[in-house]
């Protein structure tokens, strides 16, 4: 979702950046900064990728607060920890702890499926983006067969919601786990993104910039394949080269 | 800070990332993924960001779980609001009450400094990044004189944590606020980067990258100069065009 801005006089089009609250049978569960639109999907995925949530749920925006605002039903499968901002206890504040954490949520990839090389160093630019192509505002994430065919497509101002929106997509066309799936995000890889990833069972992972070292470790703690740097034909492979085949 | 992998038998440099607990007399406030170093830079110029404090403090690291918890001393001026992850009340939860957020906690910007566009536009190329040289994994945040000369530049895989850093270190300097300065950040610019310049007092932010609707009606509001896509000697102004002087 894009919007007009005057700058210098031109018309130009820059990413609509706006809160978004998600409310679980009406209690306030999160607030973040997003793109508007597919907000059903933003929540579904945030629910699903923190553990709340294994299916489903209705969901729907409220008519309060210029639609900033997400209901989905209840109930969900813990109380939602407040690790964002606040935390009671030290669990998760050493990378082990955090690792195990995911650990416990998702089971370890199973191996395959088998891809060639160049089918990881083309995600990227089969990742069709159009709000981007007009704005350079907006991170891309995408759902892909194996085979490298695009099937689900989000693009949000923020990584980590742009994934969310995707994998909500598939939980509401009831396509989770996706163990035969790839993911491709259209920045750098950080921990959260493969955590998301790991969470929806997907076994692989390529991103167009670098991943961080936790990003490694989880990867390879989680048996997923972890690529970076798919540019102009080229990817680097960091974990779970077993499932890449050379040419 | 990086660390070595290997990657299909290749030593290669990734950054490192890992959770670090903010600590307020004992009390965690925060978790944020970050790259370790300048922890405690890291600690107060987030919670100046947050408008908890306004002058520096102590802060060091625990000896607890590998250095990923950093003390400071309190007290706040106020307590936390748990917007990040929950939140209790409607408030900011639109775009009108997010820059009005802002405005309570920072003053409007004054007119000046006056620049060059020339010097907004060569700002990146000065944003020396030694380990995005060696990773191409994180981001950096820099703060500059009125003139464009580098005074404290910060790296990490977190923008916000790379700009918390730099703020953080300007205040344990005496720096703040940063009424003369410019702040350049080395990616896109959402509406929470705006919002640190602001709360830090500087009246100019440049990008590299896009910024989104609520950084141009944030900065908008605030009197601040803020321009994006600053590449290869060219840069677009979104608003406060009356700092930035033609050839």
């Amino acid at each position: 979702m894009l919007t007009s801005v005057l700058r210098e006089g031109i018309r130009d089009e820059v990413a609509v950046e706006e809160p978004l609250e998600i409310r679980v049978d009406g209690e306030p569960i999160a607030v973040t900064m997003r793109t508007p639109g597919n907000d059903e999907e933003l929540a579904l995925g945030f629910l699903y990728g923190e553990g709340l949530i294994d299916g489903p749920r209705q969901a729907g925006p409220t008519s309060e607060l210029e639609g900033n605002i997400v209901e989905v039903s209840g109930p969900l499968n813990r109380e939602p920890a407040n690790r964002r901002f606040y935390t009671t206890s030290s669990c998760g504040v050493c990378g082990k702890g955090a690792l195990e954490e995911v650990a416990v949520k998702a089971p370890r990839a199973r191996p395959g499926p088998f891809l060639a090389r160049s089918v990881l160093a083309a995600l990227p630019e089969r990742l069709s983006q159009p709000a981007f192509a007009r704005s350079g505002g907006l991170h891309g994430a995408g759902i892909f067969t194996a085979a490298g065919a695009l099937e689900i497509v989000r693009e949000d101002v923020g990584r980590h919601n742009a994934l969310d929106k995707a994998i909500g997509r598939a939980l509401l066309d009831g396509l989770l786990p996706l163990t035969g799936s790839l993911i491709c995000v259209s920045g750098r890889i950080p921990f959260e993104l493969v955590q998301k990833a790991a969470l929806a069972g997907a076994p692989v992972i390529v991103g167009v910039g670098a991943p961080t070292s936790l990003a490694i470790s989880l990867a390879q703690e989680q048996g997923m394949t972890l690529a970076g740097f798919a540019r102009a034909g080229s990817v680097n492979v960091y974990t779970g080269m077993e499932r890449v085949q050379e040419p």
